[in-house]
């Protein structure tokens, strides 16, 4: 078995452990180094670059090609091509960077773009003075080929525009609406934002609707948070009434318009040039962000207010943009499955895939996607926030002092986020510590942690001595209280596994059922494609080790990023994909667990733990 | 000639004179009671009822069929129907009246109204709950039959009442878009606004969208007078920059919120069922009240923002209604002819007459329109404020105290507004006595006020008394200072008369120019149909004798109303109403006098006025 290497980033001096044949893209992002792809990570946009200040890291032909010689024998290598081989130390040029102190995936999974965006810029010269005794100055703009009607606020400008000094103009137009004519040739400066809107996390990428380029990424945690960790304590503020449903908004939309303010300072744009706004969330979030009462999704047969695409005026939310933006707002497949896996079926072109194909998005809410034949089933289950590192007693989100990678090794290896003292553990710890003690074998496919006097006699001592017998239960030592941020020390407590387990078991009765009714056998299945901010940053043999996943090779087991957001910039790009993500909700078959017999079946099922490791993924 | 007779109206005991023959509906209106006649004064809606007090009034039998033969016998009549025979004395019910302070005419010339609004309501019955695994809430209400896309304004408030314990709603669409969903059955509340937006004056009718019926009517003096009292003095201030056009538009529509809050109180309908405003008015009070800069139609080529129709949002104007209606400003025809102009030829289907026609607007803007053949000319001219009372020395408007008539009878008779001693003379006055010093022969045709000296020698004694000189001018006198409300002497002053040739001509010379383009001679005229606020109020004999109006015979000069508020009526209550306006664009020409070199000549012929009386019209 291959030993893992020590990588160190510098200047920070954070430090992960890697497999050899880790891309340094993975092995970055574990160390909390959000590197952007716009290519998707297929070396083409040359984004990524990294330097290698230390050790061995030979350039492929590839990336010689693309970076060049002289800049490959300064040290550069692309993130997303060059791999582990030996202990390494690397610096992340800013220019790489997006994201530097919350482990949040913001960059997606690339590929290439459509561009036919609904916005488009039409610069008109200098029109000649009119003469005669009838025509308008809507006339004038039509005579110059503007044929479409003008949004009110756009015809309060023309006249004073005609008539400057140097009156070449520029119409803004979207879809068959000219929202706004401006002074000058404007035509090279056209946005637009795709949001992801997730229970826990809020992602915005300012997008150049000319270029289709990503010009900058912004995340931060949604501030609704702070009225409850998951969607279910969301729609009970709104059942409460009392203005529930407008806090929440409003608290949403407070966060958005940060990232917009974000988007706007960190890229120079103004904000008068971003003109549509894209947003893809589970029907829960969307719902609220359009100020639509989620209370009948809290009620069986939890009915959606809408499935169809829904498109506005950004002045309806007071988002910071041009005040005559469009909003739109992704189609939605069906109860809790909303904007976002439809998003993920255009970010991953599910419907193509010719082999059974699962896309499983995990947050707060995961979502689960099976494509088989013609057929496409789609579901929800309530995981819970437990992979965000809430409900778990020493838990916490994936930003500095977390926690991120833990390896019993003889004792306990651990990295954190930051490089700092550990003052808590995220999500993708919680799953490498279930998976790590079931291995060495102090805890049991129940999900029991075992007392000292139950482990294996050939267990090391150091890992012996951090099992803890408290009232019947052992919970287990992960830091001393000398070694901790907080003073206090970090365990894994007996409950934490349970915690784990419900959201796991969740996950893969999911998963199970939609399998069954599809009658696919796991075996058969070509690849699960892993999504959502979290998704990224798990090992996947240690998810298919606590039996979140099924125990299938783990090459068919593919990281895919943030399609939520991946999906929503293909529709800000192009009105064909709009259409495509509109088709695709009559296509997939809504599937509500709470009316599958099977479900409390499958879920009992899964909370049991495979007895037997199904091997080593390499990671 | 038949003498005038002496009409009293109860309780107020305010006193007209009439000549045989005159309807009850013109003597009233003289006397500044505007009787509203829905159906356009044809004896169909019976809303025009007045009670004979005393004198005699023989009823026909129309309005004994209309009417009923008991409430004929206790003196009900038909204002629209009832003539004057002899000496009356008249009370109006309440019911019948919509203004009683201000001579502003509000009501319209009628007609058959085309109903088909684009405002619609749909009533669901309750919805059966739903089931299965797919679906939304938009999609329960496709299936009852609303197919058209909902706004996101009506999306939030559907999931609430489609819950509600009776889930009876009632959906709101214009066009093609529901834009509210309502609790119950509200299909019975469905109202909208026709707006006449004057330079001096606003009319707003509510109107029910269900019947097509009037609800009632209310008019303000616009706002923006204080600011100028002609369109011109508007335009420089706009030009001055420094917020000048957000003055003026908060301004006028302060104006229109008044007049919809009046509305509403009247007629105890809820702003919350008013659905869609439509606005007419002249070209700069359209761009103004929309928030366009008219400073454009201040300079050659005097050129509109737009000529088609606009349609936005109420709220853009916020305005006092439904925050999801429907703005619709008319389509414009060029110039100074504006939505006004439009709203005048749907309102009298001008381009359908089948003999030389002219449509004249009397206002402070003066519209002309001339149909003749496959032909449609229209013209404006800048009458200016004189037949609104401003420029006048002791001129003021047509409301309480103001003469509003006067009669050179051996000495001065007079009738008051409001019954009051007499504060200043309005513009029919100021036709009235110009007229009747021409008749007597103490103005001559240049305009002239005869010093005694020059007076005929058959002057009554009590008129040449009035005939004040003052440094090489002759003044003359209307009410000694005793008699006036002001304690000051009311005067018609040399420059008086000027003002009003300079109106007068040019009025006349845009009808000249007109006819002679189309080469029409002006015995050939069919008919001359005289419109505007003012226009009714106007004695068509004095219009000729003063020269306004050609020597045509005053069977063919007919009062048509406001014909602005009436065909913006008829727009709000028909989209077919709309698509006719639009359609008006293309075929009217519109005729730039100031870029027309016989202008000049014939303003300078015109404020000649006529050395002999064209012949009394028995008004």
């Amino acid at each position: 078995m291959p030993k893992e290497v020590k990588i160190v980033f510098q200047p920070s001096g954070r430090t992960v452990h890697a497999l050899p044949g880790t891309t340094l893209l993975e092995v970055s992002a574990r160390a909390g180094f959000i590197i952007h792809t716009p290519c998707g990570g297929v070396s083409k946009c040359s984004k990524c670059l990294v330097r290698i200040r230390g050790g061995n890291c030979a350039p492929s032909d590839n990336e010689i090609a693309t970076v060049g010689a002289a800049r490959i024998a300064e040290g550069f290598r692309l993130a997303c091509q060059a791999r582990v081989t030996g202990p390494l130390t690397i610096e992340i040029p800013d220019s790489s960077l997006f994201q530097t102190h919350q482990q949040i995936l913001t960059s997606d999974s690339g590929g290439v773009m459509d561009l036919d965006p609904r916005v488009r810029k039409t610069v008109i010269p200098p029109l000649p003075a009119p003469s005669g005794e009838s025509g308008s100055d809507i006339e004038r703009l039509r005579a110059a080929g503007v044929t479409a009607p003008l949004g009110i606020a756009a015809i309060r400008t023309l006249p004073g525009l005609l008539r400057a000094p140097n009156n070449m103009i520029t119409a803004v137009q979207v879809d068959n609406e000219v929202i706004a004519v401006e002074a000058g040739d404007t035509s090279a400066s056209c946005y637009g934002i795709a949001f992801d809107i997730g229970t826990t996390t809020l992602v915005g990428t300012l997008v150049n609707l000319v270029t289709g380029a990503d010009i900058a990424v912004a995340a931060r945690v949604n501030p609704q948070t702070s009225f409850g960790d998951d969607v279910i304590s969301r729609i009970q503020k709104c059942r409460t009434g009392k203005g529930g449903l407008q806090q929440l908004q409003s608290s949403v939309l407070d966060g958005i318009n940060r990232i917009i303010d974000e988007l706007e300072r960190k890229a120079s744009v103004n904000r008068q040039s971003i003109y549509e706004v894209v947003f893809a969330g589970n029907t829960t979030m969307q719902q609220i962000l359009c100020g639509i009462d989620p209370s009948a999704l809290g009620e069986i047969p939890f009915l959606p207010a809408f499935r169809e695409a829904l498109e506005f005026s950004a002045s309806d939310l007071a988002l910071h943009v041009h005040p005559c933006a469009k909003v739109y707002v992704f189609p939605q497949i069906g109860g809790f499955v909303g904007g976002d896996t439809t998003a993920g079926i255009v970010a991953t072109r599910l419907d193509r895939a010719t082999q059974p194909t699962l896309l499983v998005d995990i947050g707060t809410n995961g979502e689960i996607v099976l494509k088989h034949g013609d057929m496409m089933l789609a579901t929800s289950v309530a995981a819970g926030p437990a992979f965000e590192g809430a409900r778990i007693t020493n838990g916490m989100r994936a930003t500095g002092g977390a926690i991120e990678k833990i390896i019993l090794n003889g004792d306990v290896s651990l990295n954190v986020i930051g490089n700092t003292k550990p003052a808590g553990l995220c999500g993708t710890a919680l799953i490498d510590v279930a998976a790590e003690m079931l291995r060495v074998g102090i805890l049991d496919s129940t999900g029991r942690i075992l007392p000292p006097a139950e482990a294996p006699r050939d267990l090391a001592p150091a890992l012996r001595e951090r099992l803890v017998e408290d009232k019947g239960e052992t919970h287990f030592l992960l830091v001393p209280a000398a070694k901790s941020a907080t003073g206090s020390p970090i365990l894994l407590y007996q409950r934490d596994v349970r915690e784990l387990q419900l959201a796991s078991a969740a996950i893969r009765a999911g998963i199970n059922i939609l399998l069954n009714m599809a009658g696919v056998d796991p075996a058969d299945i070509g690849e699960i494609l892993l999504a959502g901010g979290f998704g990224n940053f798990i090992r996947r043999n240690h998810a298919r080790r606590i039996g979140m996943l099924p125990p299938i090779p783990c090459s068919r087991i593919r990281f895919v990023g943030n399609t939520s957001s991946f999906g929503a910039k293909r529709a800000l790009l192009s009105s064909q994909e709009k259409n495509y993500a509109i088709s695709l909700i009559g296509k997939v078959r809504h599937i509500d667990l709470s009316l599958a017999p099977e479900f409390q079946m499958e879920f009992s099922n899964a909370m049991l733990m495979p007895e037997t490791d199904p091997g080593n993924c390499g990671e």
